[in-house]
C-alpha cells in the first residue's frame, strides 16, 4: 500500500491528493468523473486512488485528462454507510478509506478525499493521523449558504467531538480562521461565538470564557472577534467563521437542512397547485434551479477535519462529480498553501499566549 | 388592578383571556384587531385588556364585536424589548406585562397572552405565577412546520432555561404530550429525543438517562416514545413532540429562522434574475404567498410556557393581527381544556412513578 510511485509518474510535480474511490452514494464512477473534471481544469493536480483495481483501471482508462496523473492503489474492501465507526477501526485495513488516509499518513499527500461514512472518516483520520501537537480535539469544519461576498459561512464544530470547553472552542476560532485564509482567501475572517439570544442566558460559564479566550486571541492571530452570535447568524453576514460545540452545531446542521428540505417539497407543491402556477414553473425553471443549488446541502460540499497531521476533507455522500470536483478543487487549494503547517503554528504560538497570559507575540510572519 | 369585574359584564359565562396591549412590535391597534378577529368568530371568549386606558379605550369603542365582552384594565407603563429582564422584574409593577399576568394570578383569567419581550416575560412569569408543585425547570414549547398532519411540530425547551437534565427532560415530554392533546388535540403524541446522529456520540450521559426515563414514563402516559431524533426531524414527519435543553433549542430554533429567511431572499433574488422569471413570479403569486405563510416564523405563533400555575401564551413580537388572533385561539383551547390542573397531575403521577420505580400506575383518567 505505501510504496510509493514507481508505478507512475503521478506525482511529477504536481499537488498529489489522494482519493477515497469507494462509498460515496453514487459509486466509484462518480468519483472517477468527479477527479477527471478537476485534471482538466487545474494541470497542477495528480491522484493516487484507491479502492479494486478491477473496478478503477477501466473507469480510468476511459478519462484521457486522467492518463499519466492517477495512480491507482489497490484495496479490496469498502467502508458501508451503516457500518460502526469502531468496526471499521478493529477490521477496516483492507478497506480503500484506510488506504486513501495511508497516503498522508506516509506523505505521498498531504490531503485525503473521500465521500465514505463519516463517523468512520473521523475516527480512522483521528487513530491514524494522529492530532496536531497542542490539540486538543479535532473539528469538522462545514459551510453554510450566506449572503456574505463568499457566498458562505464556516461553522465549527460540526459534530467531530459533542464535548468543547472554552479552550477547545478558542482553538476552533484559530483553526477556522486559518481555514477561511488558506482554503478561501478571506484575510481577516470575522469570528463569532454561537450561544443564544437572551441576556439572562449569556451565562453559561464555559462560552464566557471562551468569549474572552477568542477575544484575547484576535489581535495576535489577525481575526476580527464579532462576540456571541444567534442561531439566525450562521446563514447570515455578521461573520464568516462560527465557533460552537460538535453537539450543538450538528444539531443546527441538519436543522437547516431540514428546513431547507421541507421548504424545497412545500415550494414543488406550490407551483403544482394550478395550472398557471405550473406555468410559471416552467418560466423560472432556470432560476430556481439556482436557487436549488445555492441552498442543496450536496453542494456546500467539502467538510474539512481541521486538527490533524494532514487535511481530509469529507465530500457530501450523496455528491454528484460536480460536488467531488469541488471537494478536489478545495483540497488543492488547502495542500498548496501549506495550511497544516501554518495552522500548527498558529495553534502553538496561541497556546503559549493562553499559558503567559500575554497580549502580543512577535508574529511568525505567516498568513495561517 | 385586581379589583375583579365589577365595572364590567366581560365575563358572563365566558372564557377570559387576559391580554397585554402593549409591547408588540406593532403596536396596540393590531393587538385590539386581534383580538376582534377572534371576539367575532368565538362567542364564548372575553377580555381582560392590560395598558394605558386612554390608548385602549378609543381603540376598542371602534370594534362593536368586543363590546361588553372585554374590560380594560389601566397599566401606565410598557415593557420595551430592549428592557432587561432583571430590570422588568424590580422596577416593573406599573406595567401592562405585570398587570396581565396578575389577571391569570389572581384567578380572573387562565390563559394570558402578550407580544412582549420574551425574556421579560418568562422571568415575570416564573417568579408571579410560581412553577407547578413538582415542576424543576418550566420551558417554553415552540411551533416547526412540518409536513405532519397538524401541519407542524412542538418543539420544548425553545430557550425558557439553558439547562436540563434527565428528569427535566423527561418532564418537557409529559408537558410536551399534554400541550399537544389539549391545545391541538393529538390523541397519542409521539415524542422524539433530540441528539446527534453518528453512533459514537450518542454517549451524552444524560440523554441516555432521559432516553430511559422517557421510555419507562410512555405507556403510562400515553404517548409514543420514537427515541432519539436529528435536527432534521424537528420540521420532519418522525414525530410530533421534539424533547430538548433550552440552549440547543433556541439554537435550532432561531437557526431554522436563520435559514428561512436567507431562502425567501434568495428566492426573491432568483424571480427578479430576469424577465420571464419576474412573469413566472406574478403567475405563481398566490401559490408563493400560501407557501410563505407556512413557513413564516411570525405565523408559526403562539410560543407557550409551561409548568406554571397558570399558562403564557408568548406571540410573536411581530405577529400581525391574524397572528394575535391565532394566539387568542391557542389561549382558549387550553383554558378551555383545563390544561394546567391535568398537567399538574400527569407531572404528579410520573414523579411518583420515578420515585417509586414502578412500570405502571393507577391512572387518574383524565386526558392531560
Amino acid at each position: 500500500m505505501t510504496a510509493g510511485m514507481e508505478n507512475s509518474n503521478a506525482g511529477a510535480g504536481r499537488t498529489i491528493i489522494s482519493i477515497d474511490a469507494m462509498g460515496g452514494d453514487k459509486g466509484p464512477a462518480t468519483v472517477v468523473a468527479g477527479i477527471a473534471h478537476s485534471a482538466r481544469k487545474n494541470p497542477d493536480i495528480a491522484f493516487i486512488l484507491h479502492g479494486p483495481r478491477e473496478t478503477l483501471e477501466p473507469l480510468v482508462a476511459k478519462r484521457r485528462h486522467l492518463a499519466g496523473r492517477c495512480e491507482i492503489r489497490h484495496a479490496t474492501d469498502i467502508v458501508k454507510m451503516e457500518d460502526k465507526p469502531s468496526h471499521v477501526l478493529r477490521n477496516g485495513r483492507e478497506t480503500s478509506m484506510w488506504s486513501a488516509l495511508e497516503s498522508v499518513r506516509n506523505g505521498e499527500a498531504t490531503v485525503c478525499v473521500s465521500c465514505g461514512n463519516t463517523g468512520a472518516l473521523m475516527l480512522l483520520s483521528v487513530v491514524r493521523l494522529r492530532k496536531l501537537t497542542g490539540i486538543y480535539r479535532p473539528a469538522i469544519a462545514v459551510l453554510w449558504p450566506s449572503n456574505n461576498p463568499q457566498r458562505f459561512n464556516i461553522m465549527l464544530d460540526g459534530g467531530g467531538d459533542i464535548r468543547a470547553d472554552a479552550k477547545d472552542l478558542m482553538q476552533y476560532a484559530l483553526m477556522g480562521t486559518s481555514y477561511a485564509r488558506n482554503g478561501f482567501g478571506l484575510s481577516r475572517p470575522r469570528v463569532g461565538l454561537l450561544n443564544v439570544g437572551t441576556e439572562e442566558h449569556k451565562g453559561r460559564a464555559e462560552l464566557k470564557e471562551a468569549h474572552d479566550l477568542i477575544a484575547a486571541n484576535a489581535a495576535h492571530s489577525d481575526f476580527e472577534f464579532v462576540g456571541f452570535v444567534e442561531g439566525r447568524d450562521l446563514p447570515g453576514t455578521v461573520c464568516d467563521v462560527i465557533v460552537t460545540d460538535g453537539f450543538t452545531g450538528n444539531v443546527a446542521l441538519k436543522t437547516g437542512e431540514g428546513i431547507a428540505g421541507l421548504i424545497s417539497e412545500l415550494l414543488r407543491e406550490a407551483f403544482r397547485y394550478s395550472p398557471l402556477s405550473r406555468l410559471a414553473s416552467v418560466l423560472a425553471y432556470t432560476s430556481l434551479r439556482r436557487l436549488q443549488k445555492r441552498i442543496d446541502p450536496r453542494r456546500a460540499n467539502g467538510g474539512v477535519f481541521l486538527g490533524l497531521n494532514g487535511t481530509v476533507v469529507k465530500s457530501h455522500g450523496a455528491a454528484d462529480s460536480t460536488g467531488v470536483s469541488a471537494a478536489v478543487k478545495l483540497a488543492f487549494e488547502l495542500a498548496q498553501s501549506g495550511f497544516t503547517q501554518k495552522l500548527a503554528a498558529r495553534v502553538a504560538s496561541a497556546t503559549m499566549l493562553d499559558q503567559d497570559g500575554a497580549t502580543d507575540n512577535s508574529d511568525n510572519g505567516d498568513t495561517a
